[in-house]
């Protein structure tokens, strides 16, 4: 390791930024009231909106994707409001913490962590729960490594006249999500995973059930996250009403702008190879994967932490070598250690990691065949190209 | 002007950055979750704390200004609660609107835009209404350019045992703010004024007084923006709770060196001879100020429109000249522009705006002795040098 500057990043964020995010976010600052800036602005919404083929309102937050998190919540959900809370891991766990917040009456449907959501389990406890208003799920469990089947959670959650609200924090950009089509009536995500820019833009799409709500409420106990001042403000001046990250703005422009370039298809087969590559190469190591496979994240593998060795350990070998991969998060802390193929990762990213990974492994003193893993990489890549 | 981007901006954020700062934001990304980022980032908050020499704990929000006016009252007023708001302009109304978004029991006191908060209309209302518990009030009003004695409003508030909640969105970095000595409880600002970078951080002060009535309630109404989670964090980890945006950080980082670098006396001397300047070139323009001269702002000045001219037609032909300067804000939109001198703001940057000022002025039929506005800006300089 030469220092943190040169470091690549197989983490779930931030990613792997492509110099011409930089190169976007250093041109100089420009007033966030001009009509440059409205141009700018609108542009990079109509982008967002043909990424995810959606025909309803987007907001963009300068905060953390938690922050549009915190903005569904706040906006939806009044206190004593029964929410389900499909808890899968940290992240669909942190839709129960904001729902607690704002006094939301939460009933958990506990999933174990490691396995997709399943249509029997949602439709019984929609069954049994009548008063059931909102339904919170993650669509890509980050800290697990699963991408559930979205489309039909929608399709159930739809039928059952719930409202879905969605967390693709870590599958937008990376791969299909399409929420009109898949029923979806809040959608949040953040710029620093597949959307390739640094942290510090939340993205909300509003669904028209999702206004109804909204609209029949007298107060909504949020100031900075609360959407009728956004899309008033929209709609009277088409900019936001606080001072947006200009930089980001910019930055997320391009970034869609390469995604398009690319090809949207060829984006997300390339993010499915790396992951597959990821895959097979942990598994030719004599590796666990944590996560069921069938509903593996095109995103970020969790792979099980071998039982004489220690997350963190790995993860230190791993940075010795100019790679920094990621620990498990929570209850699983201890238990996995996950890569991240996100963003502009490609098949040199993956064939390194994996060399790297097996110098790691084998200085703890965990044995395998020789190049096992980094051939299983290539064989992938053989194939699929 | 040639484009947006080769525009001097004379206005109240963003403001113009110096080439270090994109530099430093242009450096590869660090995890958020690394040893490195935790060290620069407790780095970041120190040199925070020694700029406005606190003691008192401060946390930095991804977010705007707003993100961290919403925590404090989020976290602070109850519905019910009493809070004196003070409004003088559009940025003190602010803390209305928030006040009522969290159910608080406003009272206004109403001061004319352009003027100063005295002593004698707070003391009145302070001794009519004795169940008041929170005082909110902006530093520096942007808005109208007026400078609110802060010392002498903060040593009334702690003699009637009121929690001070001060914006400084526009103070803090470029003129003295002191809220130890001058007994704030809470203190907002956010990054992209005279703290000298681009927009995307909100920074909150919190004071033992303020913590005690944080400390005691059950439910605090906010996710995003709650501090108890973020003093949690940060204690237990030395981070944020949720992904900061990395490179604005490192922004941060360079700027605040720069600042001590430069002498924080000299800096606060700079912007008040840039302040001096520009009011001395308005007024041999025969040009009136809004703001009483004796509380004017040292990092901006508003200046009325002559009753002839339209407030938007001299800012498009500043622009046309490559200048960005600001109008009114609210019910003075149309009366006043402003011109803001903050953060690298230097002589150079005053004398083109005057010379600018005056073309404008003059292609508008506004009609002066040749020269008098950049004659003026200069005698200040000679003076003052």
């Amino acid at each position: 390791m030469i220092d943190n500057n040169t470091m690549l990043l197989m983490i779930p964020g931030p990613v792997n930024t492509h110099p011409k995010i930089y190169a976007a976010m250093s041109r100089p600052l420009i007033g966030h009231r001009t009509p440059e800036f409205k141009e700018l602005y609108n542009e990079t919404l109509n982008l967002f909106k043909k990424l995810i083929d959606t025909k309803n309102d987007v907001f963009i937050f300068t905060g953390s994707s938690t922050s549009a998190m915190d903005s569904a919540i706040a906006n939806l959900v009044q206190p004593g409001d029964k929410v389900l809370n499909i808890i899968q891991g940290k992240f669909s766990e942190r839709w129960y913490d904001i729902t607690k917040a704002y006094g939301g009456n939460s009933i958990v449907l506990n999933i174990e962590w490691g396995r997709a959501l399943r249509e029997e389990p949602l439709i019984e406890i929609l069954d049994k729960n009548k008063d059931i208003k909102f339904i919170t799920i993650c669509h890509n469990e980050t800290s697990t490594g699963i991408l559930n089947p979205a489309e039909k959670i929608g399709k159930i959650a739809r039928e059952y006249d719930k409202i879905l609200i969605v967390d693709g924090v870590t599958s937008v950009g990376g791969d299909y999500v399409y929420p009109d089509k898949w029923n979806f009536d809040i959608l949040v995500t953040g710029s620093q995973k597949c959307l390739g820019i640094p942290p510090g833009l939340g993205f909300i799409m509003v669904g028209s059930r999702a206004w109804e709500i909204i609209n029949n409420r007298t107060t909504i106990p949020s100031y900075y996250v609360n959407l009728p001042l956004y899309k008033q403000w929209f709609e009277e001046r088409g900019d936001t009403p606080f001072t947006p990250s200009v930089p980001l703005i910019a930055a997320q422009n391009i970034s869609l702008k390469m995604m398009f370039e690319e090809g949207f298809d060829n984006r997300v087969k390339r993010h499915r190879r790396m992951a597959k590559a990821t895959r097979e190469g942990a598994k030719a190591l004599g590796l666990e994967l944590f996560a069921e496979e069938e509903f593996a994240s095109n995103t970020v593998t969790a792979i099980k932490t071998p039982p004489k060795l220690k997350s963190k350990e790995i993860i230190e070998k791993m940075k010795e070598l100019g790679i920094l991969i990621a620990g498990g998060q929570g209850k699983i802390k201890n238990k996995i250690f996950r890569i991240a193929h996100m963003n502009i990762v490609q098949e040199k990213d993956i064939l390194i990691t994996f060399s790297a990974l097996e110098l790691s492994l084998r200085k703890l003193g965990f044995s395998f065949p020789q190049g096992s893993g980094v051939s299983a990489v290539e064989q992938v890549f053989e194939k699929d190209s």
